[in-house]
């Protein structure tokens, strides 16, 4: 019953930090700095309610982090939890955000995504993030994450007979768009060459395949209608939101070349929003892997199934084109901070639709996020568009 | 604007495993035994959404639980998120599927609270539990989890001129109530000499003001109005819920005999609800120490400040007395597993509303949950009400 939501949701704030690693900065301190912000990108309110995301602090033996952050945020005694989806818990926690408005429950809710991640060596990191894999049916065998979207990536070449050239244009386009963004973490150009001769990771799977290891924090106030046009004179409007789970391992799926969460959330905000894939003038899609971009492509419907590599190598997507693909630099170059990295995909859209992005700026009145947790276990995709 | 809901929603199943520890058993294991035990409890359905609320599944490198449990329940394609607010999970979790109903962007989600601690050894845990607390400010100076709650029961003793003895009440009527109810984990008598013998966890706690360490996990099954009458004869109304946040440190608190976040979350749910302590005939309170349960009589307005534990002395809140409190024995007996305690204490008011709960029954028209993560940080009110 996706399409019968009863009170329209706004985004009248936004906020975020920096993506980075921020050794001297704590948890707190980066969710506080997103969340003021979004509040002062609003003018002088309150939230009623708060949904944190995040999916690694247990690393750093703190859980709890809604109470934590609104104390740091002056907002002691307004009402909030934590949502965690692997990486694909800040599109979850505005799936959350989002029914607490709609329901009349509350008419101003702020997510909060946030992660720290260079507390910890990076092997401990490493280990943590298989977390959002099967712990007892798959880590043991001593795979990783990166082991895993490498089966994926072969198989999809191997199945549609796409070069690893074609896939390697992913992280060079996404390099050239976020080294105009001012919040990316990796703000340098690289060539194929650069790829291709970059160290594996987990064959096929090569570094500048990879996204980085990220700390970052990313906000947004979410309004109900009435609210929203007292409070802000350009909101904009939260159209669709959808959300699927997949098994958390691999191996028992019927497909490899598709992530079956991908496309049902896709169909639930599209189908809530009224729009499609022809609608979308910008996207923020989920490229923790080169792989994981081109499959997306696929899956919410910009390519046909097979093409999203071919397309790509052809030079759609970029800018100027519809839609335009990432003009963030996507999780590759703007980072993965990686509870955070939903909340960043919709400030950034939102911004676009406003037309203050720092970066590479695309005329949008409609955009796209998807956020994936897991080996396509765990997806969320939103849908904006310009506030009539 | 907690009052302005707009669709009501309905408990119409509930499941529940016992509570213990379980050492052969597997997180995913506990979790689906609860959740198809719901789901059967209403009948051949599949809810379209599912909410897990857990606290420490990161001790088993475990995380994406909505995933994994949805997938292990052969729910696979449906929508889900986890929850975390520490010991109050369950109550959040909740809050937030309450509202992906009422919002009317679902009509049936699951809840499903799980904890499964058994898996590591105690120190480790007990470890966990402090995430609850402040990792900056407070753990790092070697205070335990029981160690804060010894911090408020001190201060609550001195300021009210409370006896030991009296507080050592709590824990007696506990085991007398939970002795009968065949879910509960710790089914013995105790005496007040019992209690004032047992070792000093962290003085003046005992081990017999503590709740154990416990596995289990319980399910609840959501649905909107229509939907509620058509899928089961004695639906249970969600007539009010409320959450708040306070500072996660206890330092910083203005006051530490009473717990802000107990009281605004009462009092928002009380509001939504249009009922107050008066109507309430059964309460499943959150009792981890025996001073949180007489904080928690005081907080949510059933004696006046001060005097919770001398109404308790003097033979309140018993069965047969208006409101019986903790007829499943609460924390101190039925168990604490942590991430599900909150959906334990609704099960078990639903089903005294019903008339099916399978220990001590009290004749429940109106029934109230407190589900407290933190030392008082995160607080979860449920006000359950028979269907009209």
């Amino acid at each position: 019953m996706w399409e019968t939501f009863l009170r329209k949701v706004y985004v009248v704030g936004i906020g975020l930090t920096n993506v980075g690693r921020f050794y001297e900065r704590s948890l707190r301190d980066l969710a506080s700095e997103a969340l003021i912000k979004a509040l002062d990108d609003v003018g002088n309110i309150t939230p009623e309610g708060m949904v944190v995301s995040n999916m690694l602090s247990s690393l750093i033996e703190q859980e709890n982090l809604a109470s934590l952050i609104a104390d740091y945020s002056g907002l002691r005694g307004i009402s909030g939890f934590k949502v965690e989806a692997a990486c694909g818990s800040g599109g979850a926690a505005i799936l959350a955000a989002y029914s607490l408005v709609s329901s009349g429950l509350m008419d101003i809710v702020a997510v909060v995504g946030v992660e720290k991640l260079s507390e910890r060596p990076t092997p401990e990191v490493t280990r943590g993030l298989a977390y959002a894999a099967d712990a007892d049916y798959e880590i043991p065998y001593g795979v990783t994450f990166s082991g895993l979207n490498a089966l994926v990536m072969r198989y999809y070449m191997s199945k549609y007979g796409v070069k690893r050239e074609e896939i390697a244009v992913w992280p060079v386009l996404m390099h050239e768009n976020g080294y105009k963004n001012p919040y990316a973490q990796l703000r340098m150009r690289i060539t194929i060459d650069d790829v291709l001769k970059s160290p594996v990771i987990a064959d096929p799977i090569r570094l500048y395949d990879s996204c980085p290891l990220s700390d970052g924090a990313a906000a947004l106030i979410l309004a109900s209608e009435d609210i929203a046009r007292k409070l802000n004179d350009t909101p904009v409007l939260i159209a669709g939101v959808g959300n699927a789970l997949d098994s958390t391992d691999i191996t028992s799926r019927f497909e490899l070349d598709t992530f079956l969460a991908s496309r049902l959330s896709a169909e639930r905000a599209y189908r809530m929003s009224k729009l499609g894939p022809k609608d979308v003038d910008v996207a923020e899609l989920h490229d923790a892997y080169s792989i994981n971009g081109i499959l997306t492509l696929e899956d919410v419907g910009f390519a046909p199934k097979g093409q999203g590599a071919k397309l790509l190598s052809e030079g759609r997507f970029r800018p100027g084109d519809k839609p335009v693909i990432n003009p963030s630099g996507g999780l590759k170059s703007r980072g993965h901070p990686v509870g955070a990295t939903g909340v960043y995909q919709v400030c950034e859209v939102v911004m676009q639709i406003r037309g203050d992005f720092p970066g590479i700026k695309v005329p949008c009145d409609v955009g796209l996020t998807q956020n994936i947790g897991g080996v396509g276990s765990n997806i969320s995709t939103v849908i904006l568009k310009r506030g009539d």
